[in-house]
Parts: structure tokens; sequence; C-alpha cells
């Protein structure tokens, strides 16, 4: 695996901000195509880690004398940050319009003031949709190298953000040298490591152990808090009746606590100590759906519609405090319910971005899940659901090594790009445009360049063409050299284009007057 | 690669009728469950071919001295075949309901009399959505023996129809083996051959050679052609704008045909002819969109709507005749536009069955084709699509080998599935529910026997966890055995039960009221 894409290089917008850009040259005298680019920079060492990019701006805004760091909190001030900035020229938006999104709650840029690495993006359904990948270790195997490893690999594939889920022995160690090499924002789910220092007993857990791990953590630099502030008491013996009861982790942990101490989740009930904390580091909200339905049975039932009513609720608290938040949603879910999951949660949420797992839309293919997912994802995302967080292979089953992840991240640039298309997106489709011209004008070096796997669309085709000249060759292997279609639309439009025929015209004349037109025309242009 | 799946033997219903299901022998005192088997017999010789489970019936009929034999014609004489009460088995519907979809022109059962060893099944958006794989070999690669195996392949992971798109030498040959081993319909795009037999010059096809090969291709079995017959002469300039001009085969051979001759298509002026030599044989017209977009730029353009009006013409004309009808779509279209497709395809083919390549929902993944393309394919069959054509990883970039062909099929059950649920098929969601059930007990055998790939399921489960015993255990390799999600819903659960909380209560009292409730209640029973 080259670390680089072929004839891609890598090159900086943006005057005085660094914001990447990976720049594709083509053939067939077309202009290069510029995309959007994930991967951070290159050439650092696991050990250094990546240059601080941010410290400067960090810097200035410290020496203001004001607590609260959060974009959000300057975006309400009318100061456009250099986060913003970045942000614009890579959207390609106004700066001003960024600014705006964030003032109003609709899109968050997860920057914590302690990951000075950080690339800053956007996640907002007025951008262009995004995609989380899943990594860490766990009690059974995989180590820190591994894990940095995986995400390195993951942004260079696409990954917008990273979650660091790991849950066994060397859990700080882990996230600090992921912190240090991430160009992305990191989330994490500050519950794992709260319930590993009070020995993996729920009923231990206090609000105490997991605030010194939110310090701890925040800290460290993690951009993002999953917090399952939404499971509440009441809404437990909601899941009694499911086929699945409550498969998210951080919500069967708060569920059992509850029952347990039978108290309030002190998520909820201590909520605005969490956003004092947040708010002095800038660290968004991912408020969590512990009660997410985990089969198609289950899907869109009181329980989770119960949370999602809470975390909309908790959104008006964290704007308060000026603290940006997102809303985590399932999950599992048939497609015909995927559009109420959508329309509830912006309704409820007062327009908080939507972060969705999936969802995976059918039970029955463990092994496919990044498919069964996919599906899912990028109907939500068409619908205006702002990051996916990927599935890969291996959910449900174990856990994922490089090849899932690389596959989990690639069908979820899919779903993500589909459904940037189907949203209209400006600009989402020229590299659609510019490969398809690719394929059309049989410029195979062109149509895998353009493609978000270069090299497995090289291989493929050399599988049944490996020469070289066949590169160039006015064919493909479908068909064979005998006979081609896209050849054969070559003649057909230089016909038309001779006969110069109108679309109009050509719908509405009879057949006896086409064949005296055929001869009639003159060459008209066009 | 074993012949059966894990834990799994064919059962045959229906009587008189051997009508295939696989039942999945099920842990945890569950009773087993069946599910639809497209595998057909098992342990017949690539020489000898399947037995033929259709010739009494077909003589039976065939005494009658009626000259039309399609399916269509018995049911709108009121006569409930036994191919429809097969099928009615297999969807498990009622007879008299099949025979009427087929009259009403809404499904068709592909079953050409020439090919017994069918076993028959329905297309039609009232029963469940169908999958078809392409196989055929190239002037490039590939053997008659290798073709074979790749159908037999297709149909063990759940095809529910094969296209035989052979442009090579020993056309017939490879057609012959495929369909005397085929339990499964066959369909073929006899243009393609007719071209061979003019050497590969389109200009020089004529309306008398493929007739021949039309009748040449009947009287082997074919169960059903993809016959452009709507590429019409004027529609052609409509196509000269577009990105990628033709790209169906069949469509672009006919559009040069036209302009070489200034001709009207014969396959649409001729079309009363090609119906009387199909309603001979009962072979199902697939109304091919010779038009149809190449890319995500061309999709829904005047050139593809032009075309289907034209079909929704012609399917009238084949009803006259007494022929079935399924009608074809794209191809590349955003997710955004799918809907128009569904709904103008059924608002100008009078109800007959739509059958759809994917579509894909971006241009940007060569190599990942299966996947742009399920997302399509699960949103057109939710929305009233009766089959979805498979695409291989090797779309656009060479030919499908074993693997991409078990990639494509796999992908299309789980969009036919998705799109069953979406639908509310009765039954669909019985699988589901039945591995989401074995995934939350821990039944870990039981979820891979119900997966649509058990061994690739055991596989990724083994690759973390690969002890026997951790199969039993009540713990993944995602949490560890220290602390599982599932392990705690057991608990809350059982609290749930003891407390006997009802969901209505749980959601409307407050807090100080709970905790005085979780003391005070007392077992009720539920």
């Amino acid at each position: 695996m080259a670390d680089s894409f072929p004839n891609s290089k890598k090159v900086y917008d943006g005057g005085d901000l660094p914001v990447p850009h990976r720049e594709v040259r083509l053939g067939g005298g077309e202009a290069p195509m510029r995309l959007y680019d994930t991967s951070g920079p290159a050439g650092y060492s696991y050990e250094d880690g990546l240059p601080h990019l941010r410290a400067p701006w960090i810097e200035r805004r410290r020496a203001s004398g004001d607590s609260n760091f959060s974009q959000l909190h300057w975006a309400r001030k009318g100061e456009v940050t250099e986060e913003m900035r970045f942000v614009a020229i890579r959207e390609n938006v106004d700066p001003e319009f960024v600014r705006s999104e964030v003032a109003a709650g609709r899109a968050i840029i997860p920057a914590n003031i302690r990951h000075p690495e950080l690339e800053p993006m956007i996640i907002g359904r007025n951008f262009l949709v995004k995609i989380n990948a899943n990594i860490g270790n766990s009690a059974v195997k995989s180590s820190v190298a591994d894990e940095v490893e995986k995400l390195t690999w993951a942004v260079r594939w696409g990954a917008d953000t990273a979650m660091d889920l790991s849950t066994g022995d060397r859990i700080h160690e882990t996230r600090e040298h992921i912190l240090r090499n991430s160009p992305v924002p990191i989330g994490t789910v500050p519950i794992y490591q709260a319930l590993e220092k009070v020995g993996g007993i729920a009923e231990d857990l206090s609000f105490e152990v997991f605030m010194e791990t939110l310090e701890e953590q925040a800290e460290q630099g993690v951009d993002y808090f999953t917090i399952h502030a939404g499971v509440l008491l009441r809404y437990v013996p909601l899941t009694a009746e499911r086929v699945t009861g409550i498969v998210s982790r951080g919500g069967s942990i708060m569920a059992k606590w509850c029952l347990a101490h039978h108290e309030e989740n002190f998520l909820y009930s201590r909520f605005e100590e969490i956003c004092e904390l947040m708010a002095r580091y800038d660290v968004s909200f991912s408020l969590g759906d512990g009660l997410r339905p985990g089969c198609i049975a289950d899907a869109n039932d009181a329980a989770q519609f119960a949370e999602l009513d809470t975390l909309g609720e908790l959104t008006l608290t964290a704007w308060e405090h000026g603290v940006q938040v997102m809303i985590e949603g399932p999950g599992h879910v048939p497609m015909n319910l995927i559009q109420e999951n959508m329309d509830r949660q912006l309704a409820v949420c007062h327009g908080a971005p939507f972060y969705t797992l999936g969802p995976l839309t059918t039970d029955i293919a463990p092994g496919y899940d990044h498919i069964t997912s996919s599906i899912g994802a990028a109907m939500i995302g068409s619908m205006g659901c702002a990051m996916l967080c990927y599935v890969t292979p291996k959910e449900h089953l174990g856990l994922p090594d490089r090849e899932d992840v690389k596959a989990g991240v690639i069908a979820y640039k899919i779903a993500a790009h589909a459904a940037d298309l189907a949203k209209g997106h400006p600009g989402a489709q020229a590299r659609d445009d510019a490969l398809s011209k690719a394929r059309y004008e049989f410029r195979w070096e062109d149509q895998f360049n353009l493609s978000l796997d270069p090299e497995t669309a090289r291989d493929y085709h050399d599988a049944t063409l490996p020469a070289e000249g066949a590169k160039q060759a006015h064919f493909c292997s479908m068909c064979g050299p005998k006979f081609c279609s896209m050849k054969i639309t070559e003649d057909v439009r230089r016909y038309a284009a001779e006969k110069a025929i109108e679309p109009d015209e050509a719908l509405s004349v009879g057949m006896a007057e086409k064949a005296d037109q055929f001869r009639r025309v003159t060459r008209t242009g066009s």
C-alpha cells in the first residue's frame, strides 16, 4: 500500500491557513480535480506526533481572558475564528455562513483547545455529510501502536472523525497517542474509562469518578464526548419487552446504575456541571442514544423516542452554557421508519446536528453490516443527518482489523457522497461527472485515480485485462475488442452532431419526415 | 466451501409439487426456521443436467391443443397452473392470488415450456423482491464449465434468476449447459448472438437473423428475453448531449442500426411477430432500457423517459398477444431521482413489473459498485420494483469471478430483504427477529446459521475469539468477558419484570413517586 494516491499531490489553500486538498492530475486535457482531504500532514513519526497547527490561534484566544473557549461562544459573539475560516475554505462556502450555522447550533466544529494538531472540520446538515470511524482496543486484543495505525489508515481513506472506544488496559496511553497523531476530531465515551476505574462494577460508579475522567480526557484533547444523559430511570422499563433490550454499552451501564440506586442518572441530574467543564475546553457533546434499538423489531419504539425528547431538552441546557451539541441516533431501523427518525430529531432537538450509527436496514447479514447499514446511512444522510458512524463487516462478530476499517470507511464514503448528491450539495457531482467522463473517453487511469480506491479499481481491471496497453485501449473487458457500446455511442454522437437535431424536434417529428430531415439537415454547430 | 449450509436441510412442501425450502435447526428451544430456497436439486451432474420437474405439467397443457403456452394466457382463462400453485406455496400466499396477479399483468412467472428443469418463481411487486445475477462468457475469457459453475454458485447464495450474457464463441453451447443445469429462470439478450451471426457488424443485422436467433434460444428453453424495442430512431439524438451517451450494449447496437439505415428499429416495427413467437414457448419479455443513463449526470433525462413511454405502449401489445412482460430500468440514478423512476414506470407501463439494474447512486466508487448500487436497489425495491439485477464489485472494470458473483448476490439479497421489510411483506421480518433473538441470547451458532453467509459470520467471529468455548460464552469480543451490554440488559429485564412497571406509567410518573413505587410494587405477572 503506497502512502499516497496515484497521480495525486497534497495542496494547501487558504493563505495563512494551510487548508489541505488532494489534487488529482488528469489526462485528456482535463483540469486537475481538487478533493476534500482528511489524511493529515504526512511524514511525522508516531512518537513525535503531528505539528501544532492551531497553537497560535488558541493562544491568542486564551489571551482574551474569556473562560468559554467553544466555537459556539465565539460564533455568538460574531467572531469568525480561524477554525471557521479553515472550514469555510475546506467546504468552499462563506466564512460568515459557517459562523452563523455554528451560532445557531445547526453545526459544530469539534475542536478541543488541547488538541492543537487538529485540522478543523464541521458537522452540520448544510455542509458535506461526514463519516466517523470507530477504533480502540479492548480487553481481548490489540496494542496501542495498532490503534494509532488504524487511525492513520482510517483518515487516509476519508474518515472525518474517529472515536476511540478503548475499554481495556492502557486506555489513557492509547488515547494520548491517538490524539497526538490525529488530524481529525477524536470522540470518546468517557463512561467506559470511568467503569474501568471502579473495577467494572456499574453500581460503583459515581459522579465524582465520572468528572475526574472527563477532566482527564478533556485535558488530553478529546474533541467530543458521548454522554448518555438521556437514559432516565423511568425509561428503563420501556425496554423490558424488546427483542434485544438495551444494546448500547453506555446506555446499559447507566441503566444498571439507575436501577441499582433507585436514583436518576447522574449524567442527567448534574448535567450543568458537565457543561461547565466542557465549555472550558470546547469539548462538544455527542448526546448518546443509550436506548437505541438493537434490532429491526425494536426500531422507533417508546424507549428510543422518550430518550430523544430528553436529548432535545439537554441540547437547550448545553447551549445555555455555550457548549456545542450533536445528537446520536440509531442503530437498527427498517427503511420505512428512517424518515421518522430524522423528522423527530429535527423536531425535538432544535436543529442540532444528527449523528447516526448506520442505521442497519436488516439484521440477517452479520459479516456484511457495512452494506446493510450503508443503505440506511445513505438514506438518513440524504434526509439531513450530518454525520454517519461507520459499521464494519465485523460488527456483531469481532473487532475490526485493518481491512475491516478500510471496508467500513469506503462503504460510508459512498453513503455520505450519495447523500450529498441527493441533497444537491454544490460541487458534489463534479467528481462523479469527471469520473464518468473519463470512463466514457476510455481514460482508464483517470477513472481509477478519481475513484475512492484507485488501487482496487486498477487491480480489478488488471485481473481481466492485465496488459498495460489495455489501459489505453478503446474497449473494455465486458464487451471485448470487437464490439463496445461506448465505442458505438461515439459514432452516434458524431452522427447526431452532424445532423444537428434539436431534442424537441426529435420527440415530435414522425418517421417519414425524420428520414427526410436526416437527409436535409446541414451542420449548424452545437 | 461446503455444499450445504450448516444445520440446514432441504425440505419439500406442497404434496404433489416438490416446493423446496431450506430448514434451519435452532437451539434454545426455538422451532426450526424455513427459508426460501433457490439452490435447486442437489446431486446431479453437469453432463446429465437437472430432472424434468415440469415435464408432465407441460405435456398435459400441450395436449389441450392450445397454441399459446403462456402463464398469462392460462391465468386469464381462470386456470391455476402447477407453476402458480408451486409459486403460491413458495411465497406462502393463495394460489388464486397468484393467478389474479399474473392475469392482471402485475406479476410474471418466467417459464419457457422448453425449460422443464425450472422450479417456478414469480416476479411482481406484491411478492418477495427478487434478484438476478448476470453470468456469461465474453470474447476475452472464461469457459463453458466456468459459467455453469457460476450459475450454481449464484443460486446457492440466493439468485432468483440468472441472465446469460455470453458474447464470445460457443455461445449456443454455453447457454445449453446453463439451461439444462438451471433451477431458476434464465434470461438472455438475443441481439448479442444475432450480432455474432453477422460478424459483429451492427449495420448488417436484419429482422430475419434476429428471429432465427429468437427461435433458436426459445427452443433451448430461455425463459425471458431482453429486447430493446423501445430504442426508436427519433430518440437517438436525445442522447447526443449526455456525459456517457448510450451505455446499454443492446441499445447502442440498435441505435447504430437505426442511424445506418435511416429506418425504425425492427424490434419495434415488427414487434407483433416477436410476440407470436414468444407466446408459443411462453418466453417472457424483459423490455430493455437501451437508453438508460450511464452516469449520475444523465439520470432521468428525456431519452430515458421517452423510451419508457414506448415500453409502456409495447406492454399493451404484448399483453394482447398473451405474452408476459416486465420492464427494465436504470442504471445510474442519484437517490433523489429514484422515486420518479418508480412512479413513471407504474404510470406508463400499466402495472407491469419493474426490473432495475441497481441503480448505482454514485459514480465515484468503481470496485465497490455492489455497494453503490445496493443502496439504490434497496430503495427502488421498497418503492415497488419487483426484481433487482445485481451489480458485482467488478462492474465497469472487468468480468466477475466466483467471489465477485457471491459478493454481488449477497449485497442484493440484503437490498431485496431490506425492501421486503420496508414494504411490510408478511413473514419478511421473522428471520430478522429469529436472528436478533439468537444474538441477544448468545446463541452464536444460531446467529451464524440464520445469516445470509454462515461461514463468513463464523470466520469473522473466530478471527477475534477462536476458541470453541467462546461460542457458548455469554459475552462477545466487542466488550470482552468483564462487561457486556447484552449481559446487563438481561439484568434490567429481570428487574423490570419483577417490578412490573407498565410502559405508560413509566413515561408519566415523576421521580419521587418512582422511587416509592419501586419499593411498593409487587409482582403481578406479565
